[in-house]
């Protein structure tokens, strides 16, 4: 083995972090779902591979280009196998001052700290990243830093170059598995022989015994991920670590990698590591300072995957502080079935996709009229042209446009009434109504009455309790409100007509123009819409869910059987004039011609057949439900 | 003159009520904004021109046409000048229900009647409209009548035909003025003469004393709306006029036209008039029946205006039955300036619009991010590309996309912030954003404070009492809202930094990305919204408006001194976990850093100065105010 130039300083390749943009999407998952206020340092790997020389077209030169630490995705880089493992912390800030403010020295001095304190050579491999993640922007910050150890007082004099390529392949052949350095020595009978540098003692000791020279030159390889003209830095830290650990002041090295292998001889005094200081912050790329970095990735992402994630942002933010409990799948889950796509259809629609509610169907059979927009917010003057668009689909078509992830629905579909007789030749007609409703309903899990009419919310409220589905209902006066849940038979709530003194029938006709527009200060029904939604929401929070009784806020009462996110009243009345409302517990009646007992039983049993005579004969829901015979 | 055929039933040509689509829109326009649920007939008026003939061009033959009258506007039908008058009455029904069920018969003989007991031939002439106006769908259903006298008994004989020129151009100059029809004689010169039908005994005395042939045949003439072969349905009229009341049982009649004028002698006998009956009802124009018939004018009618009906239809008719006396002008002529274009202002933007206001500005420094949507009602999807458009314009934008009617403007500005201090570079611009702050307050009549920190409402605050505005604001906690109005001198309410404890300071750095964002339950927002609206459009229907005291609901208080639509608070306060809010009075604290004489009083004597001693000096407010003296 020949010697190189022993009065001139080796020269180093520096290490950059490199960070897919995998990572940081992982990065900004875990602290937004797991890690949330903790701003402890986080454990992370990275990887290399041997280096393989750039050529520059030209000259036939090698160029020099900074060496890759590749930065492992939280969850592993795809595509990218990496043979040697790196380990280091991300200490991601929460704010954009405590990132600009770190003692980012002391962060430094601390992983420098631990490679000058590695037990073994998998240590010697370390690297750092300060960032904070702008996830409503999509934008990191960030500083990385791969120290490395200088030897101030005596560096390493030689200079390492191009290498046999016979010995090179003959000294990568006794690499031992997995390890990323090695020491090698020849034996007298001329065979080569590799071993973990941590082995370096009891290797040497076998080398000195067995050899005729004593004055024998030890040989460490490591794999290099640099390329250039000089050996990457992991050998500052590898030719650290056996000085101080095995004495060693002279030493032949081989640098490995796919192509360019580099081979010297690298010799320092004893004054090696008198004085130890360390590099390696990485310079911003823009103006070679060391520096933070910024990286946008808004640019570079899906437009769609990006706002999957913004939409998720605001929500899962909730549980970073106030409500760590707050079960957002659950109500993210909830398939949700919209009767009536008015005033109130758009805006609880929209309370839903706010709540991160991603499969909503409105029901609706009129279309959009000019009066319509200014009042309903899913739609627009467009829409009113040529009669207008059907409305149900024209507010799923505008909720895709707000939110291309969500899955919107629009049906056509009147919804038979009691007191709206049909003609036999209509009865095919309305029985399809009857089981295309039924079937929605069956299809979802929570089912809001949003109609303008009292009888329209009869057959829903029939069917909603006959498939125990939550069902909140939403009316709207001129300046005042309700909105309530139909009761299960596990709280024994009632429904919408429990009070009612009348049943169902026609109020639609003989109606003057102001009776048939729904003529309502325009707060009633923003506020109505969204108290129904969060009186959806506070209910999914509970334990029992749709079962839970009636807990409210007023009077001296105190309630501790409460969901996370309040109270979950049975029915807010409340009134603009005032601004004000009441909250109201009103129990099942037995009696009631939509929800009590022998109204389902006769549904159950009758099917449609009872459908049928509810719509045709105005006498039949209260004859069977006993209220024309109370006292 | 010469004979006509004494033994042919002389036949008659129907007219028709000709209505304009401006009839229509006048119509609606009285219905909504006048008359509203009175249902009292309407007197209207019509008119018609003599027949002008329609030729066949291949036969050269005159085709029969129904004549019209053409029924005037409720202002008067544009560029058609009609000369001769005619009476009816518009029974405009409430419902449709109305329309159908009215007593047409009865509406019909009554008409018929007036006619039978005409004073004068100005009340031969008569009409009859029953309609019903769907003004949501801009559609009318209708039923006309120009009723006319038939003598079943002992019908007209005759057979009139053209009319010699000579002898039309004759008759037609001695024409009384303005009358519709007249009498004619020859005088023993030869010379003709005209007089008023009315004049009829007098004006025939004297031909009878005058004349040699006691037998002289009466002549009549009138102007006749038809233009075909049969004189129009005013001569059967005039004839029973004529009739029963001069006794006249021979007449020779002249129907005077622009062209193809008639003339012919008339018979009857003694038994004329022994049985009286009416025709007249129109026939549907499609049938051919007598039925009611439909008309549709949105299809024809320019979208814009379509729509600018449409919008305020909602509104006036709250007027019909609930709120008489509600002045929606003061409403829809606020001018209203929305600083902040996120959840809050989108929503208090809709809010107006649906209450009639039309001129809206929205100021906002940011761009629609992916996570706005599905929470800030005004923006989709694609505004959120390629780093977003500018919020206040976009949204302005949609606003108008909603209603082209509305003037909407956006702008893109920062409202400078004390806690916020700027180098001496950016003088110029702090001052042109202050500047153009004070500008918009200055041109608008209500403020809303809508951005997402509390130091930026510090400026608008302090602007909108030194400029006297209407301030409302409204903020938003987790769960919780405020939404408050600022107080006057005459109130003397306090304002948003009143009840502080401390000065408006920088609360935006050092905030986690939860803190950052605004973290709310969805349905915080639609509800501070909606209450910041009503709470203006409740104060702009006092009397004192922005000036009113504080009124309020809630416990044993009794308050009479409310607006038409309810109780003024200053603040409300709710909570969304217990769907709940509390009214709360504060006064205006006189050390106060916004609102407070010394504040406004260095802010008029130094202006920009005071301003910027604000914003870059976090004592300065505390100080001058005396705010840090209080004990």
């Amino acid at each position: 083995m020949k010697e190189t130039n022993k009065n001139k300083i080796q020269q180093f390749s520096p290490i950059r972090l490199q960070i897919y943009k995998e990572f940081w999407h992982a990065l900004s998952s875990f602290k937004l779902n797991t890690q949330r206020l903790d701003d402890a340092p986080i454990p992370v790997h990275a990887g290399f591979n041997a280096g393989r020389a750039i050529i520059d077209n030209n000259t036939g030169d090698v160029i020099d280009t900074p060496a890759s630490l590749l930065l492992d995705g939280l969850g592993g880089v795809d595509g990218v196998p990496l043979s040697y493992a790196a380990h280091g912390h991300v200490h991601n800030m929460n704010t954009i001052e405590d990132f600009k403010r770190c003692d980012k020295t002391a962060l430094f001095n601390s992983t420098l700290d631990s490679i000058k304190l590695a037990k073994s050579v998998d240590d010697l491999i370390r690297f750092l990243l300060i960032s904070f993640s702008d996830m409503k922007k999509f934008t990191f910050h960030y500083l990385a830093a791969t120290p490395a150890v200088i030897d101030g007082g005596a560096p390493w004099l030689g200079s390492m170059a191009g290498c046999d390529a016979a010995l090179a392949r003959e000294i990568q052949s006794v690499q031992p598995a997995g390890q990323w350095c090695w020491i090698v020595r020849r034996a007298d009978d001329g065979v080569l022989s590799g071993a973990s540098v941590d082995e370096w003692e009891v290797f040497h000791r076998d080398t000195h015994s067995q050899s005729h020279t004593h004055n024998h030159t030890p040989t460490i390889a490591f794999i290099d991920p640099s390329s250039g003209h000089a050996p990457g830095w992991p050998l500052r830290n590898l030719l650290y670590y056996i000085c101080t650990r095995f004495g060693a002041r002279k030493v032949d090295v081989f640098a490995s990698r796919n192509t360019h292998s580099l081979y010297g001889t690298l010799t320092t005094d004893a004054r090696a590591y008198e004085q130890v200081s360390g590099v390696g912050w990485e310079k911003n790329s823009s103006t070679h300072k060391i520096s933070p970095q910024t990286i946008d990735l808004s640019a570079s992402l899906d437009p769609t995957k990006l706002a999957d994630q913004a939409v998720e942002l605001n929500l899962k933010l909730m549980k970073w502080r106030i409500l760590p409990s707050l079960d957002l799948d659950v109500i993210g889950g909830q398939r949700c079935l919209l009767l009536g796509a008015g005033t109130l259809g758009c805006y609880v629609a929209r309370g839903l996709m706010a709540w991160g509610v991603r499969h909503i169907t409105l029901v609706d059979s009129g279309t959009v009229s000019y009066s319509n927009p200014v009042r309903q917010p899913l739609f627009e003057f467009e829409d009113c042209a040529e009669g207008g668009k059907p409305k149900a689909e024209c507010a799923a078509e505008r909720l895709r446009r707000i939110y291309p992830g969500v899955q919107a629905c629009g049906v056509q579909l009147s919804i038979p009434m009691p007191g709206h007789p049909f003609p036999t030749s209509s009865k095919a007609r309305v029985e399809s109504e009857v089981h295309r409703l039924d079937a929605l309903i069956d299809q979802h899990d929570s089912i809001f009455l949003l109609t303008d009419s009292r009888e329209s919310r009869w057959l829903p409220t029939l069917l909603g309790k006959a498939r125990n589905k939550t069902v909140i209902n939403a009316a709207l006066g001129f300046d005042s409100y309700l909105v309530m849940r139909h009761g299960t038979p596990v709280n024994k709530l009632g429904c919408y007509y429990c009070n009612d003194i009348v049943a169902p029938t026609d109020s639609l006709s003989d109606r003057t123009l102001d009776q048939m527009c729904t003529v309502t200060r325009p707060g009633v029904a923003p506020i109505a819409a969204a108290t129904a939604v969060e009186m959806l929401t506070s209910l999914l929070q509970h334990p029992q869910q749709k079962h839970v009784g009636s807990t409210r806020a007023g009077g001296d009462h105190v309630h501790t059987d409460e969901s996370l996110l309040g109270v979950t009243p049975h029915q807010i009345r409340g009134q603009l004039g005032r601004f004000d409302n009441v909250q109201i517990t009103g129990m099942a009646f037995d009696r009631c011609t939509a929800c009590s007992d022998v109204i389902q039983d006769a549904y159950h049993t009758q099917g449609m057949e009872m459908i049928s005579r509810a719509i045709n004969d105005s006498d039949y829901l209260v004859n069977i439900s006993g209220y024309n015979n109370r006292e």
